[in-house]
């Protein structure tokens, strides 16, 4: 009795409560859903589900809503695509895209689509390998353990394989997805009404766009055949009805440690915050040189406004006293729990100094790290196409578990579609972000610093970015894919700019990400396996672990909320779009629009909110019923959602969705798009 | 006995040790400074430095250096007159400026000079005047008393007065000082030399810059003349040597509470560098634009530039625990001393949890407030203008007490002088800023607060901006006199565009400016003045309070500091600057510095640091030994001083500054300014 008295008392704090939880499928509480709602989404219903799911290889989710490889996402999701399929005469973002015969799908460059096929429990043989391990020993024995795991699993170029970390090390998992790499555009509407609001409404309810696109996936040339998708709702989302999102919920931090926090919160949010905010300043500016550098510059700048308005939100969380302190008193009493059984404190009692120690030394790494690393030529795409072939030429020849991670076996794929993308390289913006990471460099590891003498030499950052776009030949797709086939030598011995520049960064780059992973990240892994581990043994596994961009089921219900004393309504409708429109942007509505609103039933559902728990990477998500059938797509969360990166709070944080009938009036009489609605089983209405 | 005990226990955290201290020259700690460095600075001594410094109404310090009104000041004090005197096809920026006769000095638009002629103590009166007042009333009493004291010292336009409140209300003293409104360039360098290393080696050590400019002030047209001024050094600074910093210290904090250092770092000082951040990746981008968008910038790129640096090194100190914690500490012994007795704890007992409460109620406005009142306009000088007088028709006609601090009589000259300013205003620049600052304004009240609704209408930032610009008569000084002197009804009947922006803000502007003077400055005042009464009672005044843009003065003494385990040698020499030099912006040498190298004695002496306890606001101060002769100009703190906002550490904390003699060998040898150096009595030598 006495070693479960403790168990019990912490039981409350430790038991998801509500409708919180980004719950993996292979620890779904059913029966809380049940005790809740009064249903019980059996292990089938939970089946069909996943395999109805799709993740977007760079940051999205998404939905197979066709026996014939028809996916569902958000426009802000194929954005890039749709960018990169237009032209300064024939731009799609402002025109929109609609294939009306399956000859005009247009393929995406560089897309890739993944299905969850399996999950299976891999805890035992890593943890085995790296047992008694630290440091460097930990890490490789780690990463060696996972790259022999997913070769293992990945038998062909379509199916892809990661090892997935849960409870922060308390559980390896190893997810088997079906891959599809020839991705095309079916359907994509007018950014102005996709993201109609544009950033002052970003993360806002009310609200009123129409975030909403098509793809389909192909296998050797034709319409992947699909088993499992989801129908649509012959009603769409009801007020107070039963809602699951099922997606890819890109990563939160509630299992952090206070260390952690504080160094989230000290380090972290602000000083991406500043990036964030002069990159935005400049993006601004850049804009207003003229049309065609606006367009070429929308994607990044929708991609900044979105991050910086996001981590604005995070930060405020962490500054709020009373939210931290609810962190603190979460773990104090963990550490108590813990600390009051010397067994225990043997084990486990270290960890959390530990991890302490480790943020230490990240704090003295970071600006390194950062600059050399990981965000190393501040999303230029030469920058990126050139690393990725140099370090190809050092990679690639290593034995499998010893290179690093991203060049491992199973990942191929990825490298090579991304490496190969016929996706444009636009000139202006390339000097713009190289300019920036240069003078970054410069400033923030100084200008004595060896490396950036090493870099730079006399000359000035903008005046080498001018070098280095005029000079580099990585903008063609054949002359990156002539190096990459030439291998190791081919590279090594090209004497373009830009990888001259990667090789004169490469060998401190490696340095600081070598401290990095040894002192930091193993550490992290040894000691969160070790704090999972004691939660466990307090709480059991009625927990959900932190999300990791892998897929997750979320419930919740079509509810409004409170915010400074006024209610706001679930629902918003068609006719509420045209009193907001101005006619300036962001909340110009296209010709398209304006043009149906006499034909549009404008008390159609447009918008609405329900209590699921999501974060960005959610984004695309489709929003079901217990009969899984579609009711909304999941485009945003509220701007009270965001310090749910930390924390889910049940009274405020809402899913924002596009309803399945406002997507549908839309479909039918503002874009007339039939042979899609036929394929929705939604043809003949109108 | 027991009542001295705590007193005497606490003395020695009260007291200011080391080289620590920005002191007023009515409580100068001269025994102190015989005791460490065996000089004991005399009254008559104390008057003359007094009266031979002197103040640049914008933000610097500087020096009287001959009995004909020379002042020496930094070239980045003057740098915004030069741009102001340059046009595209005379930038006095790249050429520099030097007058060789009287005739060629050059007014500065609206420069305003001030030395300081008089201090009396007046905390009797204003503390009589808010005597038992809280809130409104507090805040009405205070004003009223401030103007009426202000006013009755004011005696002539060039006599300027202002009240000064030290120790965060714990004492008010009446600086009176004379005030010189015509100001005329007489030597200005190139800002590649004078500016060398630009913002990478901003705030660094070891440096080389020639950051050193003079001015001349005027009376009825003629130089001043000039009792009291500094003389120059023989042989300039030497290492280990006594030295005085007699300047304007802007601002530091190190006597806020915990509550207010919290707010500090969670939301004013992060806060600040998001908006700074973004306005220096828009002003990066800004200039890419060609030539004449960087001249006109190049100004306000240096000051956000020099912000952001600072902030980040504040923001650094703040948020490193052990500092912090030595805050936290401070403020609870003090607070343990005063709860130790119960007669204490009734007067000072509840003055931080009151002060705690007044940062709540900062955090709730601070949006608003910086929005529509404290940064409104984004520092367009259209806004400002229009501002300025759309206030003065509703400030000027109510009695002086009742008027807004910055429209009181006594304040007048400085109103009139920079509404009349000739100084050019650029269109391009004016609509970036306007465009930033109504994009802000949407982004951070949301596009459905009824102020932004006012503002906007169904326009975008950028379309307003442009009207605003393109419709606006107020870049004319002839235009602003007019209506200024036609007084409220012409201000109120005009139609200027920039005016009506003015006034759909204003209601709200005073709305929230009126919360803020009422809810938090009077709680901070009031209660601040209680905790400096504690503060006295337990430690004496042997402490000096926090700067306030008022004169005080340090004292050090040349010497290097260690930093990551090597040692900094305190000098750098003139060589060092040909060696730094690549030939490409920011380490660019004017031909001038490239003619002259054959000719200059490469040894001499050229940046130095030395221990003095300064803070932005000390630009252009004058470093001299205990003679008081001048040893070198200061510029610029190390990155270690920018902690000194919160708290002093002798071991790293340097002043940096140029040399005498490196000044004087630029002067003779790169410039052949003779009339100059035979004004500074340095004539014949070369």
């Amino acid at each position: 009795m006495t070693r479960l008295l403790p168990v019990l008392i912490l039981l409350a704090a430790g038991l998801a409560r509500a409708d919180e939880g980004m719950w993996t499928f292979n620890n779904f509480p059913s029966e809380l859903v049940k005790a809740r709602y009064g249903f019980a989404p059996s292990p089938e219903w939970l089946r069909k589900v996943r395999l109805s799911s799709a993740r977007i290889a760079g940051g999205c989710s998404a939905s197979f809503v066709s026996p014939t490889g028809l996916v569902m996402t958000n426009h802000h999701c194929v954005r890039e695509c749709v960018q990169q399929l237009s032209t300064s005469q024939n731009d799609h973002i402002v025109k929109g895209f609609y294939a009306s015969t399956a000859q005009q799908e247009r393929q995406c460059p560089a897309m890739e689509i993944n299905r969850l096929v399996e999950i299976s429990d891999v805890t035992e043989q890593v943890t085995k390998a790296t047992q008694g391990k630290e440091g460097a020993a930990f890490r490789e024995a780690q990463r060696a353990e996972l790259a022999r795991l997913e070769k293992g699993c990945a038998t062909a170029p379509d199916v892809r394989c990661d090892v997935v970390s849960l409870y922060q090390g308390g559980m390896y998992n190893l997810y088997k997805y079906q891959r599809f790499q020839d991705v095309r555009l079916v359907f994509a509407p007018e950014e102005a009404i996709a993201f109609f609001g544009g950033d002052p409404d970003n993360f806002e309810f009310p609200r009123y766009a129409y975030d909403v696109s098509f793809v389909r996936v192909y296998q050797d040339g034709k319409p992947a055949k699909v088993d499992d998708y989801l129908r649509w709702s012959a009603r769409g989302a009801q007020a107070g009805e039963l809602t699951f999102v099922s997606g890819h919920p890109g990563g939160t931090s509630r299992l952090l440690t206070q260390a952690q926090l504080l160094y989230q919160r000290d380090y972290a949010l602000p000083e991406r915050l500043f990036y964030l905010a002069q990159l935005r300043g400049l993006l601004d500016e850049f804009q207003q040189r003229g049309p065609e550098l606006t367009r070429i510059s929308n994607n990044l700048k929708f991609g900044v406004e979105n991050a910086y308005k996001a981590l604005v939100g995070q930060r405020e969380a962490l500054v709020d006293r009373d939210f931290f302190a609810k962190k603190v008193a979460e773990e104090q009493k963990l550490r108590d729990w813990v600390k009051a059984d010397p067994e225990r404190q043997k084990r486990y009692g270290q960890a959390w100094d530990n991890i302490a120690k480790s943020t230490d030394t990240l704090r003295d790494l970071r600006i390194r790290l950062r600059l050399l690393e990981q965000s190393a030529g501040t999303g230029s795409d030469l920058f990126g196409y050139a690393r990725l072939l140099a370090r190809s030429a050092e990679e690639l020849p290593k034995p499998n578990e010893q290179r690093l991670e991203e060049y491992a076996e199973a990942r191929k794929p990825e490298l090579e579609q991304q490496l190969f993308s016929p996706a444009p390289v636009y000139p202006p913006l390339e000097q713009a972000l190289l300019t920036f990471y240069l003078t970054k460099l410069r400033e923030q590891l100084g200008p004595d610093d060896p490396v950036v003498k090493k870099v730079l030499g006399k000359q000035s950052p903008q005046a080498l970015a001018r070098k280095l776009v005029a000079g580099s030949k990585l903008a063609s797709p054949q002359v990156r894919q002539q190096l990459y086939q030439g291998g190791p030598a081919a590279i090594r011995g090209a004497k373009d700019p830009m990888l001259e520049l990667i090789r004169s960064l490469e060998d401190e780059a490696r340095a600081v990400r070598k401290r990095y992973e040894e002192e930091v990240e193993s550490v992290v892994d040894k000691n969160g396996e070790l704090i999972a581990r004691a939660r466990f043994e307090a709480y059991g596994t009625s927990t959900y672990p932190d999300a990791t961009f892998t897929l997750r089921l979320s419930f919740g219900q079509v509810k409004g909320y409170s915010e400074e004393g006024k209610t706001v309504e679930p629902f918003t409708f068609i006719s509420g779009l045209y009193e907001r429109a101005t006619g300036e942007d962001p909340f110009r509505l296209p010709p398209s629009w304006l043009k149906a609103k006499p034909h549009l039933e404008l008390q159609t559902p447009f918008n609405f909110v329900s209590s699921n728990d999501i974060i960005g990477g959610n984004s695309g998500s489709p929003l079901f019923n217990k009969e899984a059938e579609i009711v909304g797509i999941v485009f945003d969360g509220n701007i009270q959602s965001l310090g749910g990166e930390y924390g889910f709070d049940e009274a405020v944080n809402r899913t924002v969705s596009v309803h399945s009938q406002g997507i549908l009036e839309g479909l039918r009489k503002v874009y007339d798009a039939r042979r899609l609605l036929e394929e929705l089983g939604q043809g003949g209405g109108g």
